[in-house]
């Protein structure tokens, strides 16, 4: 299989999950979203797990990409924009959707170690590039040197994971949660903050 | 249906939730986990939707009956108390399973209004008994009088959600995350802190 196919039968994945969730989602669904057949798709990935982990890959990679981009001129602006990156503003069609979807595909983690194998993956490049931040951070006298950046990084991707799911189960925006995300990090993490937003 | 039998069902659909998740979970599943038949089970709630309806206010009563038990001499150790209570060690049997089939069942809440405003309903009062406990703290004197009780407690919700989504998608135990959450609230909420644990 081409690049080409391949690009093209993850997006129409993509469309299919957003619209179907995982549950229900069928070779069929994602077919109708392509210009495939369902015997080519199927021809190429064998069973949906099979297509999923793949997808996961290329979710993966959009997923590094995205965090490698993030920048700014302090590892303060950095961060700020790390947050803005993971936690848009998702009740915009198919933001939502795809995150709910998401949800459902993590449930299934402890019962496919594919699945779990990359969904913990999501998870470390995201806990590594904010410690990298926020080690930049304490390097630069921008953050407090007494923050640790591997126990801090821990704590809020331990809250983006739970905005991400709040989010599906409450139906409250995450824009709220990056407020409150964002309001933790200025006070806790900056170096010399005034004592009246030190909490 | 007398209480006695209503009882019975709800712990034999929390033994077959445990065992077959929410996706695939059937009456039938339930009926195997009971001394009911698939037929007596569907009489009294017509579909696995409004039976888990009911699931959803049983564990509820639980849940509130749990937050309001918890107990310690000062608010320092009831947070604490709380926090092994929300963050046992679930790796022991059926705890991961539970809290896995959890997932599931918040994956659809925006696809099931009756889901989400009993899941909204968990969130609420695991944000309010947080925020009460917070601020007793603050009026004792020994949290922090800058620390705001609402916003403390959102952040503490979002972070224990978090803590539960990824102890399903890394298999990490929820003892780590409690180590974590724990460290959070001692270090940022208490009064007069020691300046080398204020990170």
């Amino acid at each position: 299989m081409d690049d080409d196919t391949a690009t093209e039968i993850l997006e129409a994945t993509y469309r299919a999950l957003c619209q179907h969730g995982y549950a229900s989602l069928t070779l069929k669904d994602i077919a109708a979203e392509s210009d495939r057949s369902k015997a080519s798709i199927h021809y190429y990935y064998d069973s949906k797990e099979n297509l999923f982990a793949e997808f996961l890959d290329f979710l993966y990679e959009q997923f590094t990409a995205e965090l490698s981009s993030v920048g700014g001129n302090t590892p303060r602006e950095e961060l700020e924009a790390l947050f803005d990156t993971v936690l848009t503003d998702e009740r915009a069609t198919p933001g939502q959707k795809f995150r709910t979807a998401m949800l459902e595909v993590k449930a299934q983690a402890p019962y496919n170690d594919g699945f779990q194998a990359r969904l913990a993956e999501f998870d470390t490049v995201l806990f590594e590039r904010i410690r990298e931040i926020i080690a930049s951070g304490v390097e630069t006298g921008e953050f407090d040197d007494a923050v640790d950046p591997a126990v801090a990084a821990e704590f809020l991707v331990t809250a983006i994971t739970g905005a991400h799911t709040r989010h599906v189960v409450t139906d409250r925006s995450t824009a709220r949660f990056n407020e409150t995300i964002t309001r933790y990090a200025e006070t806790h993490l900056l170096a010399d903050a005034p004592s009246e937003a030190t909490h």
